[in-house]
């Protein structure tokens, strides 16, 4: 059975969160005179996403969006790196918008324009509505709507974010299929009942990165990239 | 100062929803051999639009979407018009996407393409992200994103519906913009501190239309169409 909408992670999925921080923040330290490795602060600001998220998943902190933790993680990494004096609060929310400027992996934008094409398209990302939106912009993401954790006031992989995610859609979860480059993302898909996609990003973190480069389950579609993923699920 | 998003009521300022539902209604009653007059029964859904949002902005009935909404107005106007024993249910949820299917003023596609170039764009509809979603695909709007009543879980004119629009994309309401072709809307959103934009759709209604002929307020924009909106909005 087609799918009536596909929804998407984004950070590793369809964007490189790696590569598009250490960028903006390349340039943003240099006008400002402080060194520091641009690739080595995008992975120690990522290193704090999961853990600022248990503990709203955990119950133990109500929903504050994406943007919120992302800018507390940035105050964590700037003292650990000594930085801490150096960053009023302007330049640190400023700072905090490069989660906003990410590119699309080469392939993203045709495999999506090609899916839009006999379905709904959406992220099902931890990104608030404010983030998701201008990513797209940036990154030209032709999306229909948002879904995810901003509709849901929950994170992922909380089996409510997918559930409601389809319930704004008026779909039932077997009418809609979650791709990610992630294999946990999409067994706690399948556990709410949604189709599965997977599509490898084996450098997401990196050259050396570990996890991920195939899949770990019997997921609906596996495919090599989001055009391939557009052929492999309306056969055309 | 120029809005950082412009946020758009939908049914009669972007679509026709009177000519959209008619003619929606005339193909669905033809095939069952059903005799209406499609003008009318557009008439008389839209007018139990308006008392059945009215108790849940009263707080006498908790938030359920649109869809919902629609689908019991229309077995309210079925019943009043002697049709009630001649469709069933699948029949009255196949009528129901009816408001899935408006078509597009004509200056809208193009009006909307040229503001987001400069702006964010959105619905603040009543609209649930599941119609605004399908009604965008089927009528070329170009939205960034879904924003209104089902963000807020409450509808307009309720303030909390503009506020909750601009808070979702991190925004003062004093840097967006809300365009209805209806002046109560727009009061109510400078009422929350939004710019408003007024387009006047004088036949919404019918020729015979009486209400929202011209701005009754000094709206910060007042514009012939969309196209003119966006070029007196950003001075192009």
């Amino acid at each position: 059975m087609q799918p009536q909408a596909v929804i998407f992670d984004v950070f590793g999925t369809c964007v490189d969160w790696r590569s598009g921080v250490a960028s903006v923040a390349l340039e943003f330290f240099r006008a400002r005179s402080i060194e520091i490795d641009p690739i080595a602060f995008a992975d120690a600001w990522r290193a704090q996403y999961q853990p600022a998220m248990a503990v709203i998943r955990a119950g133990d902190r109500g929903y504050v969006d994406l943007d919120v933790l992302h800018r507390e993680n940035l105050d964590r990494v700037l003292t650990a790196n000594g930085l801490a004096d150096q960053l009023g609060e302007d330049d640190r929310n400023r700072l905090n918008h490069a989660w906003e400027k990410l590119p699309a992996w080469p392939d993203v934008v045709p495999g999506l324009t090609a899916i839009r094409d006999h379905a709904i398209i959406a992220p099902c990302s931890n990104g608030s509505i404010a983030l998701m939106t201008r990513l797209a912009r940036f990154a030209g993401l032709p999306w229909d709507c948002i879904l995810g954790a901003p509709i849901a006031r929950n994170y992922k992989p909380q089996p409510v974010v997918y559930l409601q995610s389809c319930a704004a859609l008026r779909l039932d979860p077997s009418e809609v299929m979650m791709v990610a480059a992630h294999n946990d993302d999409l067994a706690a898909a399948r556990k709410a009942g949604l189709m599965t996609g997977f599509v490898a990003r084996p450098t997401e973190h990196g050259e050396a990165q570990t996890s991920d480069l195939g899949p770990a389950g019997d997921w609906d579609v596996v495919a090599d990239d989001f055009v391939a993923l557009a052929d492999a699920i309306f056969e055309r």
